[in-house]
């Protein structure tokens, strides 16, 4: 057992630390400035070009990806740099092209997908030129339970015809968003988990209606795309836009939520980290009924509080991660369902007090604090709710005493 | 000890509750739906002005206040109002002329405005003609102590003459707000709580710039007057404008944060009955994994727990404001910081449930929820942050054992 | 609505609280040290005689029992006085002859016992010559779902023979115990609500053999008789004994629990003052790094959000008092399971904080503390645990809702 | 980094496992019996002589001892084995020879005891022929504070005479315990950290008294010696007992609780996953209305949440013990604090669980729950309050930012 990091893994974080508090922390203000002149556009601020072209330089791009076509890190080895992109979550991780839904897609097809597949998509995804979305949760059905997909994917000749309505599609609104992967039924009447398929739809796909973009608290995302709310009716791609075979859609979901979960875990560590440090900040700087509000007992406690959950939480993350390494996505199916549950709510609460630490400021747009908290509270929904991970959990634990007594 | 609304408040509350059923409720998605037709304005959507008619119309018309210009209820008697009201927090209190700031503001002309001043502004206040803002908060101090106030108010002949800044000062986004009240200091030598005035301060006052609209998680509540970043330099105001007399800020302040809390707490009891009710209607039609959500053990510990807190803060707000008709609000201090604290964390619980139980839906803009959320969440901090009014309830309960030993 | 206590409380009150001062409080230390001398006497200690006899001559006697045979109190009358001798709960509910499960017992035979039984058991109990216990709880099944109860009550001839085993018989130790009412099934077959009867069994008879005294926390509560583990073996007693008649067993323990919780929930909020006060006097006269204890925050935080939870609870009891005196137990059904759930976690909750602010004395004999919390966390489990109870109060929050749709 | 134990690690966990599985568990029932055939001994039971025999002949003796004297192994490699015996933890600990306080009475005789006094007092200590206590914590002061100790060493000739009163002293009650190291101030106008002293004090000392063993909740833990309330009146011992010299008392304590602290956190995760354990085949057998516990959600529930907490809090303290091993105690500072807040509270929740999920048996002498509880309880207490730690690390994460504006 060691809790070191390796040599590789030490060197690119401390560049990447270097590289967050050089570009993009001080880009932050620019792109929001950048947001509020532009307040009908659903792009990403022109700042985000620049960040992207500097990471490049440095080496610092799809550091997300194992194998030949990404940076062939680890999970372990990634996981404290994702950590990292979590201080600045708007702009760092897409400033290193290690953004979700784009990672998880881009992992999709690096796995599954075809050589003319990867060439069209993976490759343009790869660079930065574009941008990509994942169409899985409805608005009309509890899509934690992939069987309640109602989206049909339905061959018709050398075409498959789509028909449904998605939501919460994170990134669909962006205009560089080019290629969405859906997730629908080819064949309600086959066994649970060998209904669902996805396929590749062009967002300019017709029949394909971007209604809306969906809001998270008060917050629209425009600036990394928003969360769109999608008709897909008779939208026909060619049949050779499916992602593997029909049926096998339900397992590549799930090969994707491995990495896709411990990637929103890291940065939700580092958003926590940010958030403690903004507290910190404050409460040395404020000044209340005669002494600095670092001085009240009650602040010490959310900061060392804070400080306790964080590193918990951190290495369940971490041994999460090595495990995947070790013994598989499956083998490491309990952790990656108790790091889904434990780290967002981990982070809601040092994000809420510090927050509370602020005062109006906190709730306000002059700290990434409110954001934050958004971002850590809409994880406890997204991917599945806290409950459904909680109850699969329980009964992993149960099963070693099944037919036992007391 | 008698647990029953008497009879005018009975008659009242089935009043309120089908006005609420019949007009508010009903205006929800008008409203909302015209708020997005004007994208740019700060003002009420034109929904609210039918309902203000009808309600005009139906006696339910400034319930809030007491005495002579109201309509004379006791705080016992408008709390169970106030709660229905909270139903619909957008729409409810502003379509009776119930909203805050405005209460607030009305209170504090009818005890304390000269009466030209009441003449000038009460009235059209009264009407529902004009709305109004309460300037007090302060981006650079810690304004929940009060001797921090930089702002100052300096006699020059027969004027006063404003300069600082104030922030979240809520309504002033609003064209139809014509006039604020500003908390500021008249004499900084002054012994500490009678450094304070306050000021009236038309908003179309030369000197007065309205900055920006604050957000609140991402909300700029531009349907409610939204939260303005207000400077005022060198804005100068006849003397006769100044409330009161000078010295006096401090107290009036603390006079009208009575009322101004038990308002906000039994809204807040409304805002949570509101989201258990969503909750329940949710579960019950919501299925997963092959029963409805109501079936999970989870879901009705939540809807348990929900009901037993609710239950308990509403009884305890009833008797403050029974406390502060009985003995007076100086009376009813403990109860009144035992709310503050109480009702804002048990409705935020509450609502966080409802959300979770609606999955996307329930952090979008398809469900209240997320609004409410927003506005209990803020209360923690509005009119002074939790901590606060714990360590001053804890003083007061200390003080009984001073000097004993255990 | 009216918080104020009529005037026959408050003069009761008066006259309890001074009892509490004068003798009771006094008393503590002298029964602990007469049970410290005789530690293998699961007697009540000689103190409480004397304090019973006071008691008396004060016309602080079975002020719990409504009706003509008590002291003829509505519930909301006896509610303030029940938690007022929660403030000492070893001695004082017992020196007033109003402890449970004597209370219970004598309530049930007042109601239901026929004048035989009346004047065997009753008479004696509401003297305070002979105490009583209550079997209900076994130890192979969940006892909380009444239709697991396995004890059999047999008819044969003039007889009813008794096979089948209790624990967690509180009372049941003390040789002071003459006479146990026991549950059980006289008929298996019946509809699952009319399987159950209560029948009289004096503790004596052959066959009933107390095996052992149950520990809670360790503690054995021999000073007021323990909670016994008791087998019966064909014991027989006269068919007179069954108190109503076969298949009214249900009907009677659900009638009997309305008054039994809403008094152990009064005492527990009399245990929480009492906690409060022990850890205010704790703080202000202990010291630690150069101040004393109440001039840290954290600990200001405690004892202020304990009084907002005191305060709460106490209402929400009050109110069901209330209640159940004016729409009767069945009516109050909701409110009287809400109180279940919130009374013992709110109690738990400040006994915690005490013992913290306590120190090693906090969990040792020489403060109440250690007592008041074992009897506060029981309480989440006895009569039933807080699950089934809120999942009973969500079931009946949901009916509302039956067949909406959100 | 890597999460793997090593061989050596492994292996001894396997025969550990093993030897808890085939003597500790089935000796339990054997020495609770002992115990209460004996009521009035505060010895250890007799099965325990066996157990310890049995350990020592497995070469699982000692094992907590790093260096010549014990058994070598790391704080890392000997983490998961304490956390072994904390299954059973009134067995288990004491079997190895591995039990508190005799292990860090070890640890200092071994670190900084003369020859002579290793060879009186550390040899037969290490062979498990007789016991000793650590005499620390005082009645009469905040005993957190080391400043407040008021215990006296004074010189005398070739003396010490030892003055005050100590409590929960444990072990002290034990007959086998023959030596106590008392720790006081020889030097009360010295620097603070430099007026204590420790010193070995035969329990069998004129001017010792042991006046009583404290209890803990309702137990006073009779079968591992129970805590003393201690009396040193004029007691006088040879000057060669101080260990050390004059004044390094502070340092040494300081020393002792690094390891002291992970020994105890990691038996608290044992026993937190015994805890676990029991729950789950309790709710798998246990059958309430109509189905088993295993099947309602709150259940599934709490099993799922102890699960993620117990495995955050075992890899924060095997960080730790990394950290200790690697960087040193005083290079852990933060993580011994922040495992000392963080075990207890997490190991209570999950216990409090189990309970909750036994109803009557969990609070009873039936299960080991119970015990287990209030020994994580009173680690929230033992060697320095929570609070103190809290705050503690708060100043540490605090000085980074000192003189840092927000």
């Amino acid at each position: 057992m060691d809790f070191a990091f390796d040599e590789k893994t030490e060197a690119l974080r401390t560049r990447l630390l270097a590289f967050m508090q050089s570009h993009v922390r001080p880009a932050e203000a620019v792109a929001e400035e950048q947001a509020r002149q532009a307040p009908d556009a659903w792009s990403f601020p022109p700042a985000l070009r620049d960040l992207q072209a500097a990471a490049r330089a440095e080496g610092l791009w799809n550091l997300f990806l194992p194998g030949e076509y990404g940076a062939g890190l680890s999970n372990l080895q990634y996981a404290p740099l994702a950590e990292i992109t979590g201080h600045s979550p708007v702009l760092g991780p897409a400033a290193l092209n290690c953004a979700a839904p784009d990672t998880g897609n881009m992992e999709l097809l690096a796995l599954f997908g075809s050589d003319a597949q990867r060439k069209e998509w993976l490759e343009p995804l790869l660079a930065g030129e574009i941008r990509s979305a994942f169409a899985m949760t409805e608005p009309d059905v509890a899509s934690s339970d992939a069987t309640n997909i109602a989206t049909r994917i339905e061959r018709d000749g050398d075409s498959y015809v789509i028909n449904g309505r998605k939501w919460f599609t994170s990134g669909a609104m962006n205009p560089a968003c080019k290629i969405m992967i859906v997730m629908g039924k080819t064949d309600p009447s086959a066994p649970r988990h060998l209904q669902q398929s996805q396929i590749l739809v062009p967002r300019d796909t017709p029949g394909v209606t971007i209604r809306r973009g969906m809001t998270v608290f008060g917050f629209d995302d425009r600036d990394h795309g928003g969360h769109a709310e999608i008709d897909f009716v008779d939208a026909r791609v060619p049949a050779t836009n499916l992602i593997g075979s029909e049926g096998e859609g339900f397992a590549m979901s799930q090969a994707r939520l491995g990495p896709g979960r411990i990637h929103h875990c890291m940065r939700l560590i580092g958003m926590a980290e940010r958030a403690l440090e903004l507290m910190c900040r404050r409460v040395v700087s404020r000044v209340a009924f005669g002494r600095p509000l670092a001085d009240q007992g009650v602040i010490q406690d959310w900061i060392a509080e804070s400080r306790v959950r964080i590193e918990q939480a951190r290495l369940l993350v971490l041994k999460t991660a090595w495990l995947m390494d070790t013994v598989g996505n499956q083998g490491a199916h309990t952790e990656i369902q108790a790091i889904k549950v434990a780290t967002p709510e981990m982070a809601q609460w040092v994000i809420d007090r510090a927050i509370q630490a602020h005062g109006g400021a906190g709730v306000s747009q002059d700290t990434p604090l409110a954001r934050l908290w958004v971002a850590a509270r809409s994880l406890r929904l997204a991917d599945g709710p806290d409950e459904v991970h909680r109850r699969s959990l329980a009964r992993r634990e149960l099963r070693r005493y099944a037919g036992s007594s007391s």
